[in-house]
């Protein structure tokens, strides 16, 4: 299939559409359901396995749901906020591990390799010129240029971007989609500076305390996990006034989230699986499900973070993540690593035997 | 690899050897943890999975393991306890789930097929002549004859086995995985009654009671599970003296965990990689790691199994456990389902970039 991302960014890409339907109630779930209890084993026996069987089943639309062209894309961006020291790593490093993703040495280079997941890494406003026509990394790894800034704004300072570029970023995450094949969007991201962005959208649209929605990100000390609080309870409150959802995203940013926000919006409209990685993937399909909340139930969630917050959020939006491995890595590590769990749920559906097929007897009770 | 089950069982086996040395501490475990936290990614947070990738390089005894021509074998037999009840499945369900092994429609044969697994089913004793020279199934899977008896003897009425018996089928078990390619075993087993024999091992070895140590198997109701528990006091009444590991072992049964415990240990003395499925297969190292203790160092634990009991033993072995799933079905289907990790550990050893290699800015704490 051929793929153009030569004429990203894209002025007049239109905002996603926010209509997105629940996933509709003809009968599927209890013919999927029915499927699950007469193949050979106990009922219920392969617990989680199987509520993911049914889930991906209503996603899809099928009994026997088959998962193709998985695409994960690793939205990645900067932050103005980074200046006032919340991380524990420069901001160069946003860019130079766009590098490395494209040279295929990262975590989720490995693991998308490990599992056949085509990736593409976004490029929604990281501060660095990475040349014209980068053709892509190796492994078919392609580079996207969305970037419609140079970083966010310093949110300290005023908003991390207007709320017209927000709604342009979502715009480009959509358009994004559009262009991908599959039916699986796997969620990753880059972007020093942006457990502070995520940590903020949580406290905004859940309404819990700051205190417990950060943590220590890429590896603060309690010096700087203070320090990182202590910017963020001002930021919150200068921007006491962003309540809307979208008003949120453009006060506390990130551009990376905002356009994966688009991107999950137009993956959900289209019914394709959306894989949920961590914290700050967990950021934008919370801002997206604030705007059209059947996005939720095209979601499954990879992991438990060991992010501070991210489970709590997780608990908030009603998920239950298939992983608890203490990753607190981002890039889509977490998704890749849940990935051969969908494959076996769909394989379970599709290819075991039923007790009647296999001659095997039933259950006594 | 020419394999030739064609002589099982062995009249002559040799006893399994039981000097198992911990694994050697000549300093890879500080050069594989170097390894790690020089990798592009915040120190540890990769979580769990590097805890893994380290256990993964001290079995193997290299910097970056390489796992190959993985066995899953699943050890089936049938026990005379379930005579009495035990179960909500009838005795005959144990070989004809071998046959849908074999067939390869049982959840571990599309599991092992999805993942590459060579899957190996051992017949340690199953009530049923599955007829002779039987070639094996779909897939390449395989029909090993390791029969010893047609079931173990009715636990509620004297020992399951003989203590010589027991060691037979132990020493059947070192000689299939000698036998066997590659450097990791997974874990599966069969058979109707089998979770009561665990419990009773379970009880036995680790002292706790008998109320901690059952659960409802392949899914009692609350009348089978008093039933089943009011048997099960009475038989480890019944075998009260027999405390030491073997004794426990012939006392309560069963065949297919006595062949396992032999394969674990064999497994063990090669530094094979055992990966350990659920509460049976639990029991079965648990024999072992009686027996020899390093035994322990060579096993990778797959998932916290739902079945009342499993995590305290896990937590009494000291192991963690990769999935929480909710799984309770056997075979080694979270043995399966876990397998794609430890293929992912090993890539992050060996592929991932290092900071220096990648050109990352590293902390600036």
């Amino acid at each position: 299939m051929h793929l153009s991302f030569a004429d990203f960014p894209l002025a007049d890409a239109p905002a996603p559409d926010l209509h997105i339907a629940p996933l509709p109630d003809d009968g599927l779930a209890a013919r999927v359901q029915h499927r699950l209890d007469h193949l050979t084993k106990p009922l219920g026996s392969l617990g989680r396995l199987e509520t993911l069987a049914l889930r991906l089943a209503l996603i899809v639309g099928r009994e026997t749901p088959r998962l193709h062209d998985p695409q994960l894309v690793v939205f990645a961006a900067d932050h103005g906020l980074a200046a006032q020291g919340v991380s524990a790593y420069p901001s160069d490093v946003t860019w130079q591990m766009v590098d490395n993703f494209l040279a295929g040495g990262a975590a989720v280079s490995v693991l998308a390799r490990q599992h056949g997941l085509s990736l593409t890494v976004a490029d929604c406003g990281v501060c660095h010129d990475f040349g014209p026509g980068r053709p892509g990394g190796v492994d078919g790894t392609r580079y996207a240029d969305l970037k419609l800034a140079r970083g966010t704004a310093d949110s300290s300072q005023g908003p991390a971007m207007t709320r017209g570029l927000a709604v342009q970023a979502m715009a480009q995450g959509a358009a994004l989609v559009r262009r991908l094949p599959g039916n699986v969007l796997l969620l990753g991201e880059m972007g020093i500076g942006n457990t502070s962005a995520a940590s903020l959208l949580m406290s905004r649209l859940t309404g819990q305390p700051l205190t417990d929605c950060v943590g220590r990100g890429t590896g603060l000390d309690d010096a700087g996990l203070a320090r990182k609080l202590g910017v963020l309870t001002q930021v919150l409150q200068r921007h006491a006034g962003a309540v809307e959802p979208l008003d949120a995203l453009a006060a506390f940013g990130g551009l990376e989230i905002a356009t994966l926000a688009g991107a999950v919006l137009q993956a959900a409209a289209e019914r394709r699986v959306v894989v949920v990685d961590g914290f700050i993937t967990t950021a934008g399909v919370a801002v997206a499900a604030a705007l059209a909340p059947a996005v939720l139930q095209r979601c499954v969630f990879a992991h438990a973070s060991a992010e501070s917050g991210h489970a709590r959020w997780l608990a908030h939006l009603g998920a239950e993540p298939l992983l608890d491995l203490g990753l607190r890595l981002g890039e889509g590590s977490g998704a890749a690593l849940a990935w051969p769990l969908l494959e076996s749920a769909c394989r379970v559906l599709a290819e075991m035997a039923s007790f009647a097929s296999a001659g095997v007897s039933t259950a006594s009770a």
